[in-house]
C-alpha cells in the first residue's frame, strides 16, 4: 500500500502543502496565510487536504511555521536556544483534523542569556534543512540570513543554532512602500520595484541613520522629477544596506549563507557585496522542505 | 466697519481655521486634513467659510501647510533655503474662493548645496511666528526641531532658515504602531501610549541600529509578557531615541528648541535629556498663528 503523507510551510503570507507518496513530491496546493485567515485555521487547513484525502488516507501532515504561533492552528511553543534538530523535532505539538495526525513544529526563542528577548517560526526549519542539504554547514561556525518580513541573522555551530537577531526590514518595507507617504501612489504600470538606480542610490545612503535618509524617497520625487518606482527601490536598498551595515558591525567578516526567495537574496548579496562582504544563496523552498522531511520522523 | 480676516493651517492630517475681526481671534473650526479629503480641497474650504461669510465679508483667508501641496488647494511652490521671513510671504500663490481672496504661502526647499533634496511645508510658518513671539531666536544661530509626522531639525541664523533635515518618525510610528505586527492588537482600551516603563525601554536601546531593535516590541510581548501599550511606547522611545542620537551625531550641543504639540514635545525633551541636551518648548498653535499674522501681510 502507498504511503502518503504531506509537508506544509504555513506562513504569515501563505500556506504551502506538498503531498508525498512512497517518499516522492506528487502534488502541491497554496492557500492563504495564517494573518490572513478569514475563517478557524482548521477548516482552512482541512479544506485543503479534503481533495488529497479523497485519494486514500494520509499518514501525517507535518508543519512548520506561523501555524505553530498563538492565534495559529496550535500554539507550538519555542525551543531555547541553543538548539539542535533532534530537540526541535522532539517537541513537536500533535493534533488530529478531519482524521489526518498533524504535527506542528515548534519555533526557537533566544537563549536565556541573550540581551534581548527574539524569536523565530519557520526558518530553522530552513535552518536545519540546509544542515540537511549542505553537510558543512553543520560543522564549525557558520553565519546564515534569511531575509523575509522578519529577517534572521543566525550564527550555527556545530549543527546547533547557538543565537539570532531578528530585522522586521521586510515589514517595514511593505509597510512603508505601500502605505506611507513616502513612496508616492503604486500604479498598475509599477510595482516591480526594481529600480537599479534607485536601489543603488538607497544602499550607498544605508551608512546613515535610517530614519535621516528614508524622507529623500519623497523630497526625490518633488524636487529631482524622481519617480515612484525609483522610491521604492531607493527604500529597498536604504533599508537592506541599513539592515546589513547593523550586522556588520558585529560580524567577523566571513561568508555569509543567505536562505530565502532567491530574488531578495539578490538584492541581499548586493548590500553585502557593496559592504565587502562575501555570500552564497540557497533556496528557500528546497531548505524548508529538506528541514519538514527531517522534522517528520518525530515520535 | 469691522474687517474680518482668516488665518488657517491646513495639514496632511487636519484643518485649522481661526476668525479675526479687528484683529482679535472671535471663532475657530476644525475640518478634515488635505490627505484625507473626499472632495475638492475648494469644496472643503468653501463649506467651512460659509458660516462666517454669512455675517459679513472676509478680507481675506492665509494658509499655510499642505494646502500649498501638489494635490491640495493649489501648488505654491518653495522658496529655497537660506530664506527669511520677507522672500517667503512676498511668494505667496493667490485664488479667489467664492469671493474671499485666499492667500497660501509657499514651503521651504533645501539650499542648492545641500547634498540631499529636503522640503517642509507648514512649519516655516511656525518658526517665523517664533522669531516674532521670542525676538532673541532671530538673532545668533539656533537649532530648532519641529517634532511630527515629519520632524524638522533646523538650523536658523539671524532670522533666516539656513538649512534642515526630515526624520519621517511620526509616520513610520503611526505605521508600526497601527499597522504593523509588531506592537500587537489595538483595543478600546488601549491608545494612551504612555507607558512610562516601554518609553524608557526603548529609549535605553536607541543608540542600536533602529531595524535591529524594532522585534523587541513583538518578542517582548510574546516572551516576556509585555502589553501591546507597553510594546507601543517602546516603539515610540525607540523611534523619537534613534531620531535624538542621528542628529545628536552633527550636533554642536546647544540648548534646543521645541515647537509642537506640547505632549509631544515633553517625549522629545525626555529624548533629548537621555542625551545630555538642554531644551524649551514653544506651542505650535501659538506659534503657527504669529506666523500667520506675519505672513498675513502679503502684496
Amino acid at each position: 500500500m502507498t504511503i502518503r503523507h504531506v509537508l506544509g510551510d504555513w506562513g504569515t503570507s501563505r500556506l504551502r502543502l506538498f503531498l508525498f507518496a512512497d517518499g516522492g513530491l506528487v502534488d502541491r496546493r497554496d492557500g492563504p496565510g495564517i494573518g490572513a485567515l478569514d475563517r478557524p485555521a482548521r477548516t482552512v487547513l482541512a479544506e485543503h487536504l479534503a481533495p488529497w484525502q479523497q485519494d486514500g488516507p494520509i499518514d501525517t501532515v507535518t508543519l512548520c511555521g506561523m501555524a505553530g504561533a498563538r492565534g495559529g492552528l496550535v500554539e507550538a511553543g519555542y525551543v531555547a536556544c541553543p538548539a539542535g534538530v533532534e530537540a526541535w523535532r522532539g517537541q513537536a505539538t500533535w493534533l488530529e483534523v478531519d482524521g489526518s495526525r498533524i504535527a506542528v513544529l515548534p519555533g526557537l526563542r533566544s537563549p536565556a542569556s541573550a540581551p534581548v528577548p527574539d524569536i523565530m517560526r519557520g526558518e530553522e526549519t530552513q535552518i536545519f534543512g540546509a544542515f540537511a542539504l549542505d553537510p558543512a554547514l553543520a560543522r564549525g561556525v557558520h553565519r546564515l540570513v534569511l531575509p523575509g518580513t522578519h529577517s534572521k541573522w543566525v550564527r550555527v555551530e556545530d549543527g546547533t543554532v547557538r543565537d539570532f537577531r531578528t530585522f522586521p526590514t521586510g515589514e517595514v518595507y511593505a509597510l512603508l512602500s505601500r502605505r506611507s507617504t513616502l513612496a508616492g501612489p503604486q500604479t498598475a504600470a509599477t510595482g516591480t520595484e526594481d529600480d537599479p538606480d534607485g536601489f543603488a542610490h538607497g544602499l550607498a545612503r544605508s551608512d546613515e541613520p535610517v530614519l535621516g535618509a528614508l524622507f529623500e524617497a519623497r523630497a526625490g520625487q518633488l524636487l529631482d522629477g524622481r519617480s515612484p518606482d525609483w522610491a521604492r527601490a531607493y527604500l529597498s536598498g536604504l533599508l537592506i544596506g541599513a539592515e546589513v551595515t547593523a550586522q556588520a558591525l558585529v560580524d567577523d567578516g566571513s561568508e555569509i549563507v543567505l536562505i530565502g526567495d532567491p530574488m531578495l537574496c539578490d538584492r541581499y548579496a548586493r548590500a553585502l557585496a557593496a559592504r565587502g562582504r562575501r555570500s552564497r544563496t540557497l533556496d528557500g523552498e528546497t531548505t524548508v522542505l529538506a528541514g519538514l522531511a527531517l522534522g517528520r520522523n518525530t515520535p
